[in-house]
């Protein structure tokens, strides 16, 4: 039995996958038997080429074919006939072995890309160069390099964290569950997890060493246990509780085309949060309204340069054409500090979530800024836009986001490109921009409180610091009194309120929400069912008095949560 | 002329000392002349020990013989024969130069001394070996090794950036300004300057490449620019500012033993922040009322163990009764992320700022915090003792402390040993307890905001971070609007209210916080007689609607800046 922190709710039974780094340490040594080396080389390149084709027909799939581009020039690269001879000469003239061969032939190859300093075209081969080498050395060694876009059956995923790049390439129905050794409920795997409905477990510090490859286990995600090795009567209760889930997962599909409206007849939005156009399906699958949050990173994060006004431009209209009439906000780019790209050379920082990320970046980086705003201006004809700026703290920022954005719109209106109406807005994040929530409703579209660095600044605790992971608490009065004052402000203003954290789509928060008059909630699309169910059996109007207690006389976490449970029988934390 | 930022005012003249880090690479060759290597190194040995001697005379008058107990140690190992012996048979057998044979012999010694890992004291030892042995070479390559307790005439320290430890044993007279090519206003130098009173300009990048060692600039701590090369006029000039700066410090001083209060007859506490002992002779010379932060962390940082609990007792003993019958906030320690200490093996954190620090490392690694705590109840005898939590976030954090507090006065009760009363508080730095301050207020015996944290995480940055320097804005309104609240909680429930951040002697904040009715203003000692003076010009009654009007129509810093200036006619940012 292995404990973790329960992600991603439901219990599920399956073959563990390892997604962990292989030692492709390469030894030294004399061969004898030249052709049977020769041979062994051929094979290991086709190999290495076969699995390249594989992973580059997915990526075409998913992501379409200027993103999986990268994958032609790699198998260009093993097909180099002056690398082949370079190692098949080692081979023959100093009886190297084949991997040691291909090692040596591969550092001069680096050395004489990197002579060519400042040419940062050929930077990036090296890094071609290695990907491709180590795909050929793994065959050599016999050994498995792991690689989610050549699992072809269902299995669960274990690894030591989960990073965006994993998962881009992957058929989601081959994921039964994840367990991981980092992260807490907000990393990227959990998020990932819950979205998908996929149960997981993360942050158990010893999964990659203790679950052995196609091994049986059981991720239990309600209660964040792993069972290794289950008895066959373990194995029975597991596929009743599956059987259940299975159950419960059809009823709630029903509510897939309903509105969502409260026992005393009060509508809300459920919306999804989501991160590339190939999360569409699954959110009209779970019934979302709405998308309340588009994360538009992933464009960034999956290239090795800045995207193109043209390959964002394709992306955003895909979405906002797949969802119309319904609203999509789109988040402006927030990178720099904790989410790094390589390709743009930022300092690191002793802080990097209270660093120069999000707006403050686009703000000193206006080209990048400028061109995100062109695509998602050329897009709003496709659809309902709403334009969202990350991480402002003060107004003078947002003012200036906001001159950009206007000085790009009258460009494109000189030039008579077809624009729809957009509305422009604040994610409400920073607890500075919560408290003058007032001033800023004056002059926003719209407000989305963005609870998961909301809670992480206001309780100064970094979410993904396990050691003080207890301090990420979205139900602690301090919280629920910014939540409140937002959700006011903009309704004194005439302007609707959304949330688009964690917290809109767990259960102990939804009452009070509702309570407070919260208008749209937007949560990964695993939860919205479960929470239109919810919602359903609430009355709005009862809350309000929950709500003033809970801000008047709560103390603590725990306070809440009992008034919660009390207000609103047979809730589950 | 060389541009950073203004850190502390004032403008002086005077020699560049560099207090940077030289080269000691040691070549290697062959000497001919076997006896003059052997005196050149008896030389180089006779004056390290020399130097440290120095050195330990000036750390025991400041720090105490315990503190100063280091330095015999390290000349015990400049004396040591075997060590002696061993470089001198490699410059006589081999012929090797002395720093080449010291090196080799240094490195064998610390060789013999990380073999025998695990044991702590041993590798205590290989840092005290570097320390002699760069000493010795610095003196055989000619190359002066700067320490700022060498220093012994007035000088203007240039420096990459200064940390605690590199002022801990010099004479505050010696030092006329500061330079330095890192930091902001509120870094660890800005703050040491402004206490001094010393002119400083930090964050100028280029100060130690650019200013050469003697020679001759003018610090200007107002502009933030430093001269180098001062034609004969320009020093005129600066002689005269200088001459009005001392009249304008005679005048001030007259104020000293007069008590705070405004035009209206509201009286106020001007305190003052201190990190050590030796502060409190600049403390009673600047008329601070009270201490209002004690830094307990001195005590920990400039040694290699933690301090035992008699080490702690006698320093706060010390203080305590300087200052009797004036209180003093000690605030327990605040070490962890941000503030490592070697020798507790602290892990990395992605954000330190936000993570395990202050009080949330004290409540998880206990016998130090219950060390502390025995060491301030005994102190309390002698003086009139606070006791102050720092980054309490929730109420359960209080309540754990204030459990072990209570928990080890018991303990001493029963043992009889004397204590006096002492009142038990809480620093508000975190948003979250800033926004809960009501019902804090019902169970602390004071609260005191510690501003500068709390405008960094309130704006989500990362005051030590040029890029987003501008975001840290004591006068946005959403700081005043938490500032405020905490005021108003702590009234409500009776108790006093202080501020010990740098805000709190700022000349545009000063007349906001009067107006809120702010009870203690605690601040760097240089800032308490100007602050006198302007609290003296304003009448508290009135500025009740300037803060009315700041709270609820201002919606940035500026404005706020412009309506306070409109108010106190005359008043400088």
């Amino acid at each position: 039995m292995l404990k973790g922190i329960a992600a991603s709710d439901g219990i599920v039974c399956g073959q563990v996958y390892r997604l962990v780094e292989p030692d492709l340490t390469v030894k030294r040594h004399t061969i004898t038997n030249l052709d049977d080396e020769l041979n062994r080389f051929h094979q290991a390149l086709e190999a290495a080429v076969s699995d390249i084709e594989t992973i580059k027909t997915r990526a075409t799939k998913n992501l379409g074919a200027d993103s999986a581009q990268v994958f032609s020039a790699h198998i260009v690269m093993l097909q180099d006939p002056e690398l082949i001879a370079a190692v098949e000469k080692l081979i023959r003239q100093e009886h190297l072995n084949a991997e040691a061969a291909l090692a040596t032939v591969a550092q001069r190859y680096e050395q004489s890309f990197k002579d060519l300093k400042g040419n940062a075209y050929m930077q990036e081969r090296v890094t071609d160069l290695h990907d491709v080498i180590k795909r050929v050395t793994a065959h050599l060694l016999q050994v498995k390099l792991p690689d989610l876009a050549l699992v072809n059956h269902p299995v669960i995923v274990v690894t030591h964290d989960l990073i965006p790049s994993d998962t881009v390439s992957v058929n989601p129905c081959y994921i039964l569950g994840f367990v991981t050794d980092l992260g807490g409920r907000t990393s990227h795997s959990s998020i990932l997890a819950r979205s998908l409905n996929i149960p997981a477990v993360v942050g158990t510090q010893t999964a990659t060493a203790d679950m052995p490859e196609g091994s049986t286990v059981v991720v239990n995600g309600n209660q964040g246990q792993v069972l290794l090795d289950p008895s066959e009567a373990e194995l029975t209760t597991v596929r009743e509780q599956m059987q259940a889930r299975i159950a419960n997962q059809e009823r709630l599909a029903k509510l897939q085309h309903t509105v969502t409206t409260s026992a005393d007849g009060v509508g809300v939005t459920l919306a999804a949060n989501i991160g590339t156009p190939q999360d569409i399906p699954n959110v009209l699958r779970n019934g979302a309204e709405a998308i309340g949050l588009m994360r538009t990173e992933f464009l960034y994060m999956d290239a090795d340069h800045l995207p193109s006004e043209d390959q964002q431009f394709a992306a955003y209209k895909e979405v906002l054409a797949a969802m119309a009439p319904h609203p999509v906000v789109m988040r402006t780019l927030d990178i720099g500090g904790d989410k790094p790209l390589p390709y743009l050379q930022q300092k690191p920082e002793a802080n990097p979530f209270m660093g120069a990320r999000a707006i403050r970046r686009s703000l000193t980086h206006q080209e990048a800024f400028r061109s995100q705003l062109r695509a998602l201006l050329r897009a709003s004809a496709f659809g309902n836009l709403r334009i969202m700026f990350p991480m402002i703290a003060t107004l003078d920022e947002f003012r200036q986001a906001k001159a950009i954005y206007d000085d790009e719109r009258s460009k494109l209106t000189v030039k008579q490109v077809p624009m729809g109406t957009v509305k422009v807005g604040m994610m409400v994040e920073v607890p500075a921009a919560a408290l003058l929530a007032d001033r800023f409703a004056q002059e926003v579209d719209f407000m989305s409180i963005g609870t998961n660095d909301l809670i992480g600044y206001t309780m100064a605790a970094d979410r993904t610091n396990q050691d003080v992971g207890y301090l990420y608490q979205p139900y602690h009065p301090a919280i629920l009194r910014l939540v409140n004052r937002v959700i006011a402000a903009g309704h004194n203003a005439g302007i609707p309120v959304a949330m688009c954290g964690e917290m809109a789509g767990d259960p102990i928060a939804v009452p009070l929400l509702l309570g407070m008059g919260l208008d749209e909630f937007s949560m990964g699309a695993g939860s919205i069912l479960k929470t239109r169910e919810l919602i359903a059996k609430l009355n709005a109007k009862d809350l309000q008095s929950l709500v003033e207690t809970a801000l008047n006389s709560a103390s603590t976490s725990q306070e809440v949560i009992t008034m919660v449970q009390a207000a609103v029988p047979g809730l589950l934390k």
